[in-house]
């Protein structure tokens, strides 16, 4: 039988890191950590205050922090003292809370450093804490999705993953599996005709049940995606007809998500809006508010750029006039995509029906006023069913969110259906075993259980610095 | 006798004020804090972990935010615990460190000013640790200073206030002053002839006293100003004589200050660098980039925008070239700024020599060659010692940094010369007394022991939200 890595394993001695672990900019507050075993020691020489060395764990001290080369005072802080192992990393934490300007900021990291810390890996801590056992590899990935959540929803379905949601079924998967390895070895150890047939139906058995298992999960992948990466929404139309308007309503400041960080230009943000806790990240917003202002020219040109990016289309008619060429084109033009089409200015006099436009699309028709606001929730509702039908009172349903773990969880379905198909051919039980072996190891690298070194390091690279 | 405001007031009991204290941004950690009488018992509201009413003061504890509505978990996150006195507000602190992203800090945010708190204006926190007696105006000032500090020398000025140092100064001024007074409040009461005479002599004496550890003080206030600030810098000179050069040198990675923040586009911000620990911001360096990468055509007048914002010129001149119309132009109009003449390009045959141009002005000439990094420590030692000069080795020294104290100073100063004005035109006692008054209560305006709250509000209310 495959040997799994203990969770309870014996904590490794890592040399002890330091980083900055707020935001970098301006601020009431930033806390420079370090963890490690030398964590404590390393803190008390830079200092003044209480012995750190003598302190209770999880207790935080007034003091300041001072150049020992010198005795030159680099800030008043407040210093945290956590020992292992009951800490993020499961190893000793020191944390300083300093002023939160850069200078000072850096400079207090500077000095941890030439007093015998290392700067940290992006990552690192969150690492630590993983390889130390303390959080699985969907928990890790978990906590940068929370960092990142564009919506509430988001962060909702990340705090379930960080809680282990995602880890138990999975674990739970590769146990049904462990449990009808261990039958089939038995098997295998001492082979009659008999056992052998019960192990392979055994075996496809399984393998259905964990497929069904990796169905249901697969199905929250999309919604997943989108909740962690916002649905990428083009609003299309010809000049006029509201597109900027739509616009507006959307980024209105209760819908707005806030990415107000001081010094940025608002063009090169990417604006997020959130429809019923829907991120929508809309695209070239830029473009529309900008050419609204003036005549719009090219109308079908820049929405052919805008689709292609496009996970949903918001198309917007002209319910007060007949349908131009233009508008036929841009119908056809948006027919493959997911697309809503928006019949606006009903609070004109009407001259294109919803019915005329049934005929030309199976599409969900949504007739508003955008400019008296009318019929805007019923979008928005329309918005979220399209996507989120199905899933609709998932407060507390564990939902996939990165294509990682969507991409073993379909390898681990693809080992499972030749396990099946092999059983079904009445290929030997040892080689169709190959398979489950593979599914049972694919699942593992979901957890991180049985995930080679470069895949951790990769993974963890792509945190944020000081996390 | 004035009554002045009694350090050891009461503390008044405030409601419970909420902010997010950290940079706005995705970072690994936020936080989100709390300050007044309830912030215990809002904390525990949404908290699952320790009875944070029983904990004691100085500690941290794991556990989770729910929303008590629905016990929806928020986060996971470490609740510091602080109780008053001993906080930085005087009051109950109560900091929650939570995941760096933005939709959960507000939501955490969101969820304590639902419970009860308040949320807190700018510089709320730094203003409750002033009004409760535990920091001076000075000090609350620097606590600004040494977040937004540019350079590790300017922030080593603000610490040294947020230490008292400006505040002992001033007060040791008052107390003076007060002495001063209370003997001329009983001359008075007891009036004879010989008593007026002393006391007038007294208050003159007392004033001239003061008067030379105001001039003391303003003499800092430049380098002060240049430290907190930066001092504004025009690279001018006439096109490819090294302008840029020079720039990319001033901006290589060890002397430009660090501020990139994620998202911010180059051009929109001020460029900071470090000249011997002299922030210098640079003035148009966009341009200087921009145009040098052409041809630059009108260099005089590019120039003279930039020189109306300068504090300091660098006048480029090309050694290798005769002086031509436009640098005797360049000289002429930078005649009336702090200047340092820069004759680059040493490393070419030299047909403009440093005695041709010091028949020219009285600047100081530092001969350069920029391309091969030749003299430019000099160049930057120039820099430092033009406005540094005289307060060389003042690491310790308390510097005047802002133009509400510079100009409270002035006052008090002015105050006090109509004092001694006063005494030698045999004024009656009793009028120079008022003057002599006036400038008590304008230092104390520095302090904050007599300011006004317009005053102290309009101070606070520049501050960044949860300082």
């Amino acid at each position: 039988m495959k040997k799994e890595k203990s969770m309870a394993q014996v904590l490794t001695e890592f040399d002890t890191i330091a980083a900055i672990s707020t935001p970098i900019g301006e601020g009431g507050i930033s806390i420079v950590r370090m963890s490690g075993e030398d964590a404590i020691k390393i803190a008390n020489q830079v200092f003044k205050g209480a012995n750190l060395a003598k302190v209770d764990t999880h207790t935080i001290h007034y003091g300041h922090i001072i150049n020992p080369q010198n005795d030159q005072v680099i800030d008043e802080v407040m210093v945290t003292v956590l020992r292992a192992p009951k800490t993020f990393t499961c190893e000793d934490i020191v944390e300083i809370n300093c002023h939160g300007g850069i200078v000072v900021t850096n400079k207090i990291l500077q000095l941890l450093l030439s007093s015998g810390a290392r700067m940290a890996d992006p990552g690192e801590f969150t690492k630590r804490a993983f390889v130390n056992g303390r959080i699985d590899l969907t928990q890790a990935e978990s906590v940068m999705d929370i960092v990142r959540a564009k919506t509430d929803k988001a962060r909702q379905v990340a705090v379930k993953q960080l809680e282990g949601g995602l880890m138990h079924q999975i674990r739970a998967m590769r146990q049904e599996i462990l449990d009808t390895l261990a039958n089939v070895e038995v098997n295998i150890d001492y082979p009659e005709y008999d056992a052998d047939q019960v192990t392979a139906k055994q075996m496809s058995e399984t393998s259905q049940s964990v497929i069904n298992k990796i169905n249901h999960l697969l199905k929250t992948s999309q919604q997943g995606t989108i909740l962690r990466n916002g649905l990428a929404t083009a609003i299309v139309g010809k000049p006029n007809v509201g597109k900027s308007s739509l616009l507006n309503y959307l980024t209105q400041s209760d819908k707005a998500i806030v990415t107000d960080v001081a010094g940025t230009t608002r063009d090169t943000l990417e604006e997020y809006v959130s429809v019923q806790g829907v991120p929508l990240k809309l695209i070239d917003t830029a473009g529309i508010h900008h050419t609204e202002d003036k005549v719009e020219k090219i109308g079908v040109e820049r929405s052919q750029q805008a689709l292609e990016k496009a996970d949903l289309v918001l198309l917007l008619l002209d319910s007060s006039k007949e349908l131009s060429d233009e508008d036929k084109m841009l119908i056809k033009l948006t027919e493959p995509k997911k697309r809503i089409i928006v019949l606006n200015k009903t609070d004109l006099g009407q001259k294109l029906s919803v019915d005329e436009v049934k005929e030309l699309t199976h599409s969900e028709i949504i007739s508003t006023s955008i400019l008296k606001e009318k019929n805007l929730e019923e979008l928005e509702g329309a918005i979220k069913e399209l996507f989120f039908s199905g899933i609709e009172n998932s407060n507390d349903q564990v939902l996939v969110t990165n294509q990682r773990q969507v991409a073993l969880l379909k390898k681990a379905k693809g080992e499972l259906e030749d396990v099946i198909d092999a059983v079904n051919n009445d290929v030997p039980v040892d080689i169709a075993q190959i398979d489950f072996n593979g599914a049972w190891d694919t699942l593992g690298e979901i957890t991180g259980d049985s995930a080679p070194d470069e895949l951790i390091n990769q993974l963890f690279s792509q945190f944020c610095l000081g996390k």
